[in-house]
């Protein structure tokens, strides 16, 4: 039997199947591809394969665009957009268009070719977390941006074309659709009951309990009752927060271990699965932060989308989410 | 350089690379699969494989659940959505649930495994379209329905877990997400000029011309200005109509032989690609008859979505709907 449930921010059905859930094991294994370290150009002493610097942490006496790093940050080679110009916005017929203005950013999370974020030290771990904030602060400076949307992309079915580590930021001149819609849900559940839909979402997770993967002080994770994928998870900070950037250092150094234990469950749990995350956090121009609650959602690369997926926007999931929090839960790490 | 370019109707944004465009050998080739007629349960003489026929056409003198049959349509042995029951609406905490009540439904295309729509006679083309109408017709007459899907999954990375050609219909005791935001953004532009946005759209592709990929006397194929996907393409009557079901018999026949057009274009120039297609119709109770225009999308299946595309809803489309068209329209067919 399966279940139909509706997203309360985004007004979106998902389709679980609550009987003959699939378990790990189900689900077609990936073959991890050959490490193309000879060609890597996120490798130390190839600095001059990405265009220069933005920003990185070094240890001490190293220069820019040398070795001697531990985060590096670097624009894209080949972005999605275009740093230079106006947006010069206008219509053609129907149509509204404007250039494709904005940042694409890479975050090479270690130099090590070998070594993903299960594999990191705490500190590592931290210093991904503050380039995050400090390239999104600065970017929001930029007056043509509008949102900063930091993800990344592991394994080649999940869209990742370079193995070794990273993460990318993209700062787009217009606020896009999911975050407004799920600003807009959220804004609705605001002004109809006085809450964040977000802390009430973590508030009925904590008290049903078994979809709950991990939590510590400052974060917790869970399987969302209205997952779209199996094993998708979301992590949230306990405290209500409208933006990413507002997390204190100590916030910090506590995502960072809490995002690594939770890719650790997903790893030894999936298989060491394909995955996407990102961040969904409040616009650069916010003007409703009682409303709005970052978080960070996890996407392990299990199923196709289909025709039925692709003419919905329902979303089939075969494995129920209080089942799948159960095995990240008991996953050995 | 690339262009941000807004949906109409959707309001969905598409970042297009306008200049750099990929052709069709820059996508990656896939393997198609070994086939496995040896133990397809939608081949002739195991009928018994699959739950009783719901419908068929047949040569004469054959008998349901026997060969002889030319379409046939079975219940989805592993449904999404299970026929009995009511559907049973309550909200837990902040989620509204009910359940998994609906009709999924099977289309077998063809007794012959070897055979997909671009090898298909004419004939059996309008049987196909004929039994998507009447099937959708007898699925509306159930009460607890709102909304008919038809859709197909062809390859493996689309979706598709049999190799026998077939499509899917699945009716749902709701209107889906993405239907009720085209409906809604139908509405809007009709209330704002008074005229269908469909067929507007319709005349400005065929004013501009370059985006056009084939046509006939009663439909149009065009690679859409907002495509969400590289080489996606729409089929539309030219005529305005907002449902699929209200197509004569003439109509149907003309469809059958323009969606296997469309679908030879796209196997020649994408070396059979696997790929989804899906009828975006009005739904079952259809308050806005004016306001609606039936269409077919066609996605093949070339690019993984990532997690940008998740986050944001926008979609990065590497070959420009123009250049994507003529390679379509150029291709041998």
């Amino acid at each position: 039997m399966s279940e139909l449930r509706k997203d309360p921010v985004l007004g979106r059905w998902v389709i679980v199947q609550t009987d003959d859930s699939l378990s790990p094991q189900d689900y077609e294994k990936e073959n991890r591809v050959f490490r193309q370290q000879a060609i890597c150009p996120f490798c130390p002493e190839r600095e001059d394969r990405t265009p220069p610097e933005i920003d990185s942490v070094r240890y001490d006496g190293s220069h820019a665009n040398s070795p001697g790093w531990i985060t590096r940050v670097v624009p894209n080679r080949f972005p999605a957009l275009e740093a230079e110009g106006d947006i010069d916005r206008k219509g053609i017929g129907l149509y509204d268009i404007s250039k494709g203005v904005g940042a694409h950013e890479v975050v090479v999370e270690t130099p090590d070719h070998d070594k993903d974020f299960p594999d990191f030290s705490d500190k590592e771990m931290y210093e991904v977390i503050n380039k995050y904030c400090s390239r999104s602060i600065d970017l929001a400076r930029d007056k043509r941006f509008r949102y900063v949307m930091i993800f990344k992309n592991y394994g080649a079915s999940a869209g990742a074309s370079l193995e070794h580590a990273h993460s990318q930021i993209i700062a787009l001149p217009m606020i896009p659709k999911y975050v407004l819609q799920s600003l807009e849900g959220a804004k609705q559940y605001y002004q109809d009951n006085g809450r964040c839909v977000y802390c009430d979402i973590i508030k009925q997770e904590v008290e049903d309990k078994e979809r709950i993967v991990t939590e510590n002080n400052d974060f917790i994770c869970f399987a969302s009752y209205t997952s779209r994928f199996p094993f998708e998870t979301w992590i949230m900070p306990k405290k209500h927060q409208s933006s990413f950037c507002q997390m204190s250092d100590g916030n910090k150094h506590s995502l960072g271990k809490f995002l690594k234990e939770v890719l650790q469950r997903n790893k030894a749990c999936l298989s060491d699965p394909s995955y996407n995350f990102f961040i969904h956090t409040a616009p650069i121009t916010n003007s409703f932060p009682e409303g709005y609650h970052w978080h960070i959602e996890i996407i392990p690369k299990l199923t196709n989308m289909a025709g039925f997926e692709w003419g919905t926007g329902f979303y089939i999931v075969p494995t129920a989410p209080c089942l799948a929090a159960r095995y990240l839960r008991e996953a050995k790490i």
